[in-house]
């Protein structure tokens, strides 16, 4: 963690669920830090989640779709960790436009206030495995194909490959990590439209019962916010990162039973049923979903080192003490 | 050709090179044909391209990006063929913004005033080979990985990619065609940053020399517009098209120096002469390029027809009487 002692970065999204945990590690690590965050409503900046170090971040309320005022904030930056995006898939649908502007107009407009202003700058992109859409097999790995099922899939795409192309054309040394279900403290919970982790952990929290469509085999994998950061900061300061695709990816895929009974089993709260698919969803699902990532174990030596039981009982105590302010 | 007869039928980007020689057809089978352009400086919109049937045609002046004046003009078509574009993929890097507005951004707000409006118009969208890429094998189908170089190649895709999703989703009945080099009367000759054809065709017409970068061995495929034609024709009237993507492509690959000598001997003027690459134009050279229409041709019956010594006669033809109306 030397690397970012004094490096000036920016954090855009710092103010969400996977930035701000970011940022509290760089405070730490004694990286002069500025976040980027438009409080958008909905989409998950909550200033409770950066208290913890208010007094040591430079905080900029703006919007990353606004081209001028980037121009400005990228100036000087040694490393740009842009994390600010519209992770709901359904808001995606509801609002393709928006879902656009948001993940593939302003990942270009960083990256042009980048060419122009600031083209050394290191820029480390979290994307999302959603754009691999229905798995062909598993585990997915970066060579599977992108067949992305909704809009949001469709954008972070061209979000990915404006930095890749930027990276070959004009030497702007970008990485993308490509995200998978991510739990940890500071998550969104106050709508279910941003995947079903935070939201399973509120009902749980809150004593209420879940509900699993079908018989909830279906797998998936996770990753506790500590081990996503970690990969982030890796990519930031390692070379061999440098024009690079990784998946990050849970070391352990868990049915959505399973996930569901341990987390009612740690918290000691919660209940769930099983109830038939909503034909609506079930048209939509895409089954089973774990990723490979042993792309990044081998140039950049991450793994997971949470496992999921430890981490869901962090994660719980963490909300057990201001659940509130995920509530507002 | 009945199928178009009374029809109502959309053309964005109609006053430019494909869209009015579509239009003039569309008129001549006796189609209502409304005609959307922007008339945008260098994008190759030309009041002269649609003379013949200016009095036949409703001629709107609007922007595609304009998404409250689409609602209203999508409404009661049959036929929507979706052709406004910014094709130069020099432009897409100098001004990146652009065409992302353009070639995704407009394209979901036409998908979105269609599912808004009339989700059971057929919509045809012209996008490019420039999305696969440098060529992994040749010919090259549709099922080639895509892997654009340029920033339209990556906005092109996202638009594709979003009329498949809206076909899946929404059942909006949508059809792809991938265009490879399309030549032929009505084609902008202005500047030459909408790719080499048009600007060879323009020397040769102003008996100016050719400049062949390298030994001009490299071989590409081309399609006379009339052929172009015919296969959006074919896409907004065969069901089998719904939901699909198909390449179009040239039925015989021509070295740019072949191709070049015989401008020169068809028209009678212009000469060439080979140059040493340019280090800048060499780096982003793709080498050889040319498609397989295989699949276009089992389904729809589609494949050239005018050859080219044939369709350079026409188009030299064409240009002898109105060169100026071009160079404006």
């Amino acid at each position: 963690m030397d690397f970012y002692k004094d490096k000036a970065v920016l954090v855009t999204g710092g103010c969400g669920f996977i930035g701000s945990n970011l940022a509290i590690r760089l405070v730490r690590a004694g990286a002069r830090v500025t976040i980027v965050d438009s409080m958008f409503e909905d989409y998950g900046g909550n200033l409770h989640n950066i208290a913890p170090v208010a007094d040591d971040v430079r905080l900029n309320i703006s919007d990353v779709r606004d081209q001028v005022s980037l121009r400005h904030l990228v100036r000087g930056q040694e490393v740009i960790f842009n994390l600010a995006g519209q992770v709901s898939h359904i808001d995606s649908m509801l609002d393709p436009v928006t879902d656009l502007e948001i993940n593939a107009k302003a990942q270009l407009g960083v990256l042009e206030a980048c060419r122009h202003a600031n083209p050394r700058a290191r820029i480390v992109l979290t994307s999302t495995r959603q754009i691999y859409g229905r798995p062909r097999y598993l585990p997915v790995d970066e060579n599977h194909p992108l067949d992305p099922v909704d809009i949001n899939g469709i954008n972070c795409i061209a979000g990915e490959w404006y930095h890749l192309l930027y990276h070959r054309v004009y030497g702007i040394p970008a990485t993308v990590l490509r995200l998978t279900n991510t739990y940890g403290p500071r998550q969104l919970l106050r709508h279910n439209r941003q995947g079903f982790l935070g939201w399973f952990i509120r009902l749980v929290l809150e004593n209420r019962e879940i509900q699993i469509f079908g018989d909830g085999a279906q797998r998936r994998d996770m990753n506790h916010v500590d081990d996503v950061v970690d990969a982030i900061l890796l990519a930031g300061q390692r070379d061999e990162a440098v024009g690079e695709v990784y998946n990050l990816a849970g070391d352990e895929p868990v049915s959505l039973k399973d996930l569901t009974e341990r987390m009612i089993r740690i918290a000691g709260s919660g209940s769930y049923r099983l109830v038939p698919w909503p034909e609506e969803k079930k048209r939509i699902d895409i089954g089973d979903f774990y990723g490979n990532a042993a792309k990044i174990e081998a140039a950049l030596g991450w793994k997971p080192r949470v496992g999921v039981d430890q981490g869901l009982a962090a994660t719980f105590e963490y909300y057990r003490g201001c659940l509130g302010k995920y509530l507002d």
